[in-house]
């Protein structure tokens, strides 16, 4: 047998492995450095990268000096950086070191846990930190392995919800049959996330059948159960069959939070799923002073939260609790030749790829389980109230100068908020898309916006790990003085 | 205002970060020089973990030496070694240098390019490296944003099998009523991945509407064009709408090819959509002497590869090409008054939610284009050749060897073989089984198995970047000595 050409390129090095990864560490934390130095939000023109670099792949190897050259001229130009202390946009992806280490560890270890065999310890680690997840959040024990019940880390919300709006599907149309799948109704406020709209057409259910119930300034914009009861009746009256609500902890327009309880006792007496989002605020829900927002968490069939928004998790990392995994699994099992073995026929064990959309998945318990024990849960509340302080702070900012309202009651650390019409001639719309263009033109801050019971409302969501006291206090100080010259010139 | 409490703990801070990012790294080459004297195959028991750790979360920080003690205690005897030179099972998932750098990049930027202005170089590095690639394929440019059609970087082949089925299904829908989706037909090989049924599951077909065609050993396994177009005749005649084929180059099962041009003109004969997974065998295509396994990919309307697979990208990274993006986009596009924005208001942009299954998103791009550029095309090829050699070379040692068949021919650097039953009595299952169990036991290699055509067969894929020819020749030997023993102790 002849011999092989000898390797031109040695793809995993460790030595070379060691050497290569900490120039790019240092690259990393003297961005961490200097982050305050860009424009917040990226202020390239469409297209701008694709001048810069080649229209083909090089045919050898380019060196790591380069490619970091390349990273600094041509990539870090186009970021908006979510890092910044001045980013109050959308809401917040905050970084922690101990996220960014448990990255490290999952990308290098880089084992693909779909069941149990393939890596015990990354399913068994998940399942552990579920669980402490859970009890971080004083959930019933029923949504915990230890319990009954259990958890699963996904990418994202929209994977979570289409996990369970097919299992919901699926144990309903086993009684009605699946020719009825076009009688089902999916229900939640006009103000939750846009990915429940598109989960419920992903699974097959027509769009027409999606109910979103108008909220109100009257309600906090929060979902009235009357109004959910109605629709329902509704429905059932028309021979529509009601399958799944949605209730949401902290919606992402204005921090709304719906009665999960009341919206419960309505879901049992119709037989729907009920699913609660707290994405955002289920961060917060840590603190037994905002755990209140969970009571009648009881009532519900799963239940979501993003570490990777405000819980110093680096993306992606999504919670999902269930009560009766049996009935996720019973949708998303998947079954090929290859991945039969003992463990999985002996039922002792959890085959995670029964538990999501994907078979393969990444080692993600690592970096939450290390985000938790590098923190601890009294550094990890210190976190969240260090925030909602913050935003406390910049509420009072705004409350303080007349010429602003806060249009909704701040609940967290998301702060919406208008310069209010000077006159009745004057469009509140435009003005206030003028003031936040003026201000993330400054390149000094970057917010978003939002339509709340049909005002237009600047987004102001605290949570960037790096916010300290002075950015809030720098951020009003532009905002106000941005509004000075937009106020001197409408006039 | 009374000021904030100070913080207590320091949760990104630039120094801290170096500092303990760099034990990390330490930890992570140390890992990969001392890999293999861990047994490939975890033997841990079910619930190993949960005695070792506690059964709640800290409530103090907790040092990172203790978290890596435990992380060495505890979660490496728990893990299957995927980088194990001695990783032999299912697919690998080949992690290189490069793109653990990638990820440590993607991860330190931590920013979330949903749409094009929530980080523009996000977006077009993406659309960039997605040309790249496609070019390295020979993709006609009708796949390639330079020609009109386009790429995205899906978490996994599932997602991309969800996101084209939905659009195949939306785009017959709208012609047709959203009460006939119990009609739709999707079509594919008895060997196609699992994923396919679970995916048509889960975007609302009928499971009874999923046609999975038997292949056989007269067509190496590879669907049939007569008998496709006869399944689909059927279902005409039986009032059934046929909607969606996927091809696959290179089963999970035994590396089997569908005839791709044959195959696309009847899906084009009928209208369906023509999916093309090439998972694992599509990184082989870069190279010239296998790129003709996609002729006839001008039929298809999507295509898949993984570069988490076989083309030293750590996990996860899944390419999906479409020729018209605008299908994805109209069954995907989620709208929220919080994501408007000029740039997409304008069509000069991209905005990659709209193209998969979450609003959120990680850089994974930058991972791509380090991989690429830092091993650039030549070495990429020659990483593909040296995989492939290593598996000719294993063939051949079976083949030499007459207690042992190579039950189908090798294609890629999968090669599936088994003990031939020794007697008529003698029963192949049982007898591969056990040999298989003796070698994963020894700790020594860990190789999985599959049926095909009825046949048990055990799998040895090649591809694990640290494998070098000495490991597939004790791989061998080893083999043998176990055959040895079972053979012994059976006649």
């Amino acid at each position: 047998m002849n011999p092989l050409p000898p390797n031109t390129f040695s793809s995993l090095d460790a030595d070379e492995l060691t050497d290569e990864s900490k120039v790019v560490i240092d690259f990393i934390a003297n961005y961490y450095k200097s982050i305050e130095k860009y424009p917040v939000q990226s202020q390239v023109k469409p297209g701008y990268l694709s001048s810069r670099l080649p229209n083909a792949a090089p045919s050898s190897s380019e060196s790591l000096e380069d490619i970091l050259k390349d990273v600094t001229d041509s990539i870090i130009p186009g970021l908006t950086h979510w890092q910044s202390p001045n980013f109050f946009a959308y809401f917040q992806a905050n970084a922690s070191t101990a996220g960014f280490l448990g990255e490290m560890l999952c990308s290098g270890l880089n084992v693909v846990g779909f069941n149990w065999i393939a890596s015990p310890a990354a399913t068994e680690l998940e399942s552990i930190v579920m669980d402490w997840m859970g009890q971080m959040l004083n959930l019933p024990s029923s949504f915990l392995f230890s319990g009954g019940g259990g958890g699963v880390l996904h990418t994202s919300t929209c994977e979570s919800l289409i996990c369970t709006l097919v299992a919901a599907r699926d144990r309903v149309l086993r009684k009605i049959g699946s020719d009825k799948i076009v009688k089902l109704v999916v229900y939640a406020s006009d103000q939750t996330h846009c990915s429940l709209f598109k989960g419920t057409k992903l699974v097959g259910i027509p769009p027409s059948n999606f109910r979103s119930i108008r909220t109100s300034f009257s309600t906090g914009f929060s979902l009235s159960p009357q109004a959910l009861e109605d629709a329902i009746q509704k429905d059932v009256a028309a021979g529509l069959v009601p399958l799944f609500l949605c209730a949401t902890i902290g919606t992402t327009g204005c921090g709304a939070v719906d009665p999960v309880k009341e919206l419960g006792q309505i879901a049992r007496k119709y037989s729907l799923w009920y699913h609660i989002d707290a994405a955002y605020a289920g961060s917060a829900c840590i603190c037994p002073e905002f755990r209140h927002y969970m009571d009648g968490v009881e009532l519900a069939d799963s239940l979501t939260m993003n570490p990777h928004k405000w819980f110093l998790t680096n993306m992606d990392c999504c919670c999902l609790w269930v009560q009766e995994p049996s009935s996720l699994i019973q949708s998303l099992a998947s079954d090929a030749e290859y991945l039969t073995n003992k463990a999985s026929e002996s039922n002792a064990v959890v085959d995670y790829k029964d538990w999501q959309i994907a078979l393969s998945r990444r080692f993600k318990a690592l970096k939450l389980w290390i985000v938790i024990r590098r923190h601890g849960l009294a550094n990890l509340m210190c976190h969240i109230r260090a925030d909602v302080n913050l935003a406390k702070r910049f509420e009072s900012l705004v409350t303080k100068d007349n010429r602003f309202e806060v249009v909704v009651p701040r609940r967290f650390a998301l702060v919406c908020f208008r310069l209010k019409p000077y006159n009745k001639s004057c469009d509140g719309l435009k003005l206030n898309r003028d003031l936040l263009a003026a201000v993330n033109q400054s390149g000094r801050a970057f917010m978003t916006h939002g339509v709340i019971g049909g005002v237009y409302v600047i987004r102001c969501a605290i949570g960037s790990t790096l916010t300290q006291e002075h950015h809030v206090d720098d951020l009003w100080k532009l905002i106000q003085q941005k509004a000075r010259l937009i106020l001197a010139n409408g006039k």
